[in-house]
């Protein structure tokens, strides 16, 4: 598990699969944030990525701009590149993030960093709803909302002092919540896009995308 | 062809596929923008999709919120929804967007639309370069570089400022530029992803996504 190479001029990070979401937390310098908040979740990258990530308010596919990941088959699969400038189609990088371990395991992963000369870790008690200034990051933790938000000091500064609440000094791992795997049902973590529980399921396959998955899980030779 | 919804308050717009560009302009209200600038291309929304957009500065296909989409076997595939929220895995959507027609023809289209209080329409004299501030969109016809922008009225002034030349009056329509279909290639248009150029090809397909396309291909009754 490493950062394999972190990338100020370009804004992006390339990581292998299994590193831990809060080592690369450690591991970046001040002013560059990456598509995830400061807490530990199962599987690393990997494991983030396969669940199309976590507590974001924006669209998070995006901020993979590349990927090497070893299809059911066996065989290694490059997608994507190093910019956004290299999206430049037949795009095997969007269905893989979000697609629970149906397209394989993600060995190595690109990631854009976005810049902000401030941030805020806040949490309030209370159920998760949309606060009229949406942070970066948004979910709820037992009872309480917890939010992370970084940009410029004067829209930080207003998010803060809207949403309210207090300061968060800890970064929250809940690797440990999810002996069994995290996935989707009604449990103690919960984002806009799902309920996160131990040992939940992940949600139905639409037919076209197993029709997908059938074909990155045909015998190596035939790929 | 249609603009078949039109929602300011989710700030999305349903159309079909064989919607021409500049109809779309024509039909959207003050202050809220496409995913495209303000031109004519052929082939309309589902064209646009096929090549991946056109002049973007940003990662287009996270514009594309959902899709309706005539597969190659002759299926209708459903993909995607109608908010960033509904984006919850198994992305069959960004696959499409980009694939040149290989995964069959756009139905109907899901686009996010952007708010902005202002716009400028402006084209220099020169080769396509990134300027320092970037539009939203950005290219070169002949030997102009023309760009599109919008957002805060101070941040479109700070651009009008910083990439000079003039004001475009009307908005250009390189459909019949192409009469053959728009392709990769050295021509008379560019942007940051692309020559293109009539008659010109499609991007040379990796083996992978090639075995996307088999299955989306695969019969009717398969599906």
């Amino acid at each position: 598990m490493a950062v394999l190479e972190l990338s100020t001029a370009d804004q992006l990070l390339v990581v292998s699969g299994d590193t831990p979401l809060l080592e690369i937390w450690e591991a970046l310098p001040e002013g560059l944030f990456p598509p995830f908040p400061p807490v530990g979740l199962p599987g690393g990258v990997d494991g983030l990525l396969q669940r199309g990530g976590f507590g974001q308010t924006f669209f998070f596919a995006s901020e993979v701009l590349g990927l090497r990941f070893r299809a059911p088959s066996g065989q290694v699969v490059h997608a994507g590149g190093r910019t956004v400038k290299n999206v430049q189609g037949y795009d095997l990088v969007r269905p893989l993030v979000g697609s629970f371990g149906a397209l394989g395991t993600v060995l190595e992963a690109t990631l854009r960093l976005r810049p902000g000369r401030a941030w805020v870790f806040l949490r309030r008690k209370g159920e998760l709803s949309e606060p009229p200034l949406k942070p970066r990051f948004l979910w709820q933790e037992l009872h309480w909302t917890y939010a992370f938000h970084f940009g410029h000091p004067k829209e930080v500064h207003r998010f803060r002092e809207g949403f309210g609440g207090e300061e968060v000094r800890e970064r929250p791992d809940y690797t440990g919540w999810f002996p069994h795997g995290m996935g989707v049902g009604m449990g103690n973590l919960m984002d806009l896009r799902f309920g996160w529980v131990d040992g939940g399921a992940a949600p139905e396959m639409p037919a076209p995308f197993r029709r997908l998955v059938e074909a990155l899980s045909a015998a190596r030779g035939a790929l």
